[in-house]
């Protein structure tokens, strides 16, 4: 709980929600009858309607990035590091918009909404969601919000991708795309570690193909699930210096009780995977993850994502993190260069970071001021040059 | 089935048992009233007995590590591509002696077999075994062998940790230690990814705390810790040569049944899984990742690596591989840095692979010509100097 909200915290902030009362179609052919999607707003849309920037969350992510929705909420939102009055997304400056995805565990239609056609759950039965479906969701959304083209679209690595599709599908309604810690697609090991998660989810015995109640979820599934990507999101510097080989308690020599708890890092992992699976739903996760494996805009392009790049109109900034191993400095790169073939504007950084792929959620110096500035120059652009 | 053995193989071998029937205290404190431990030799003990060389399994490893058991047999052992005439561990030179060890279920006394206390299987109650109890063990070994000092110590992986507590521990009985893709201790990431396969098999119903019957077992949890595994044995570069993103069948639009096996590796994975837990002990798995995680001889030495090898007699040969993530070049840089600030004899070489920690399995040509050219300086020493 804040005892008082900071200056530079958006302060207290409601949960919104919109609402598609129309058949929406997927690209799997299946039509959801409409949608619900929650989201917050920070900062004022100003008179031009041209300061609107999208926020794209995680796959873990949901809508509330920033502020307090309580003043009993112990944490602030997600990305309140970087999203609040003189935060590098500067909400003095621009209007933030944040939505929980759909197909999400948080609000949004999803698999824990009720089907219409069943008068039960989706659970399982939720069609299967690809990043395009999301942006086309979050164009309605936007027209919703009167928002014809976003300043910015911004996400990090789930979310890069949401930024990259954007630029793609919709070149004039972006005026600039940020993606972070992201990739074109993914590589073989990464789509390898999201199936033994999703393995792991459906090896729980209470996992139930997908069908298990509220009352009885594949807690330890979702929780291996979680560990998993857990120490993938960070590296191996990180660890060491977070946990090193430090034991728990006890004495090291005592080695007979194998089975209980010895090292920190043992603990640690064990605490995050059942926190998590205690607020989130396994059929999201299958869900975002496939998202994340089925992501690959230059398929359409016989694999050549410098063609699938053409349509961008958007100022690109691509940022990677040192020693992040799951989306790597090579994946970014790879966005960078098909971006300067394709005669595109980018902007790019390296981060150096010890944190892996979490970098991408931490106030890292350097990271902040290399969004705060990129954001100053887009802040002018749509102010007409004005530093408003 | 070998149509007919290859020149190059040591042939057909039987498997034989060490039985030592007196007490064996283990580290942990408790006594094993005996122990039964399975190996096999290839080549021949000369008649100075100088030439024995001792091969150390790693986590999954076991006794046989060359030629066939049966005609029958469709692969020989594990380490045939090393193990042979004229190979680099050369059975015209050597004697070479490989074994199941304590704690393992090829065989050698471990969790599947019966306590004499209980007239049950030990399974979960099978005591705590640390890298030193098997050294311990692979003396009385080397004993009932008639072998005083080996030539050679080699191991890959936990078989490397095997190498550097016998030249620390049995200075004068260990002319040369080769150390594989191995570490002076397991990094906290490390240690992560083997707590997640323990928690993977302990989370499996079938578990129930690892009191399994036969018939019963849990094949889910354990499949998902060798594929955690696997995927971390191998490296990101091999991985996208070997399965890229290539699905296995179908229409990669026909996205709708998203629970259906997709992507190559995918189906790679849950094969290598269901595989491996089809034959292998999951009481045992976890005892050997304990053993990975334990392993700290410079614990004893208030962390000091040099400090912890000052024992050491034996020539060393230390060598890894540059995609080694789970074994990486730098923790075998430590040491080589260890045991020169120690003053030792060592010589080490990093090769080039992009198979990842998998690589020490492989016949890649330097990495072969690197083990040929030191072990025979090893043999001539162990002669008098003649290469014979």
């Amino acid at each position: 709980m804040p005892a008082e909200i900071p200056a530079n915290s958006v302060g207290l902030v409601a949960t919104q929600t919109f609402t598609h009362r129309k058949p929406f179609l997927l690209q799997c052919g299946v039509s959801l009858p409409g949608f619900k999607l929650c989201y917050e707003t920070y900062g004022t849309l100003n008179a031009a309607r041209s300061n609107a920037v999208l926020i794209c969350h995680a796959l873990s992510g949901h809508h509330h990035a920033a502020g307090f929705n309580s003043m009993d909420d112990a944490k602030p939102g997600w990305w309140d590091t970087c999203i609040g009055p003189g935060k590098p997304i500067d909400t003095n400056h621009f209007f933030v918009v944040s939505l929980n995805n759909l197909g999400g565990c948080n609000g949004s239609t999803g698999p824990l909404s009720v089907n219409p056609a069943s008068g039960a759950a989706y659970g399982p039965d939720f069609p299967t969601v690809v990043v395009r479906d999301w942006v086309n969701s979050q164009v309605l959304l936007a027209e919703h919000l009167g928002v014809e083209t976003f300043a910015a679209v911004i996400g990090g690595s789930l979310g890069g991708m949401q930024a990259i599709q954007w630029a793609i599908d919709f070149p004039d309604r972006v005026h600039a795309a940020v993606v972070i810690a992201a990739a074109a697609k993914l590589s073989a090991q990464n789509i390898a570690f999201n199936e033994i998660a999703r393995q792991a989810i459906a090896s729980d015995a209470n996992f139930l193909d997908g069908r298990y109640s509220d009352g009885v979820i594949p807690e330890k599934g979702l929780g291996l699930a979680r560990m998993i990507g857990h120490v993938t999101y960070l590296s191996d510097d990180g660890m060491r210096e977070k946990f090193g080989r430090e034991l728990k308690s006890g004495n090291p020599q005592d080695l007979q009780k194998s089975a209980d708890i010895e090292f920190q890092v043992e603990s640690y992992l064990r605490h995050q995977g059942q926190a998590f699976s205690r607020h989130f739903d396994a059929n999201t996760y299958i869900l975002m993850t496939k998202a994340l494996d089925y992501f690959d805009p230059a398929s359409e392009y016989a694999d050549n994502l410098v063609d699938a790049l053409a349509p961008v109109q958007a100022k690109f900034l691509v940022v990677s993190f040192t020693t992040d191993w799951r989306f790597s400095v090579e994946r970014s790169k790879e966005i960078v260069d098909a971006l300067i073939a394709a005669r595109k504007n980018v902007a790019s950084a390296v981060i150096t970071s010890e944190h892996g792929h979490d970098s991408f959620l931490l106030p890292l110096p350097r990271y902040v001021e290399v969004l705060r500035s990129f954001l100053g120059r887009i802040h002018a652009d749509v102010n007409g040059g004005s530093q408003t």
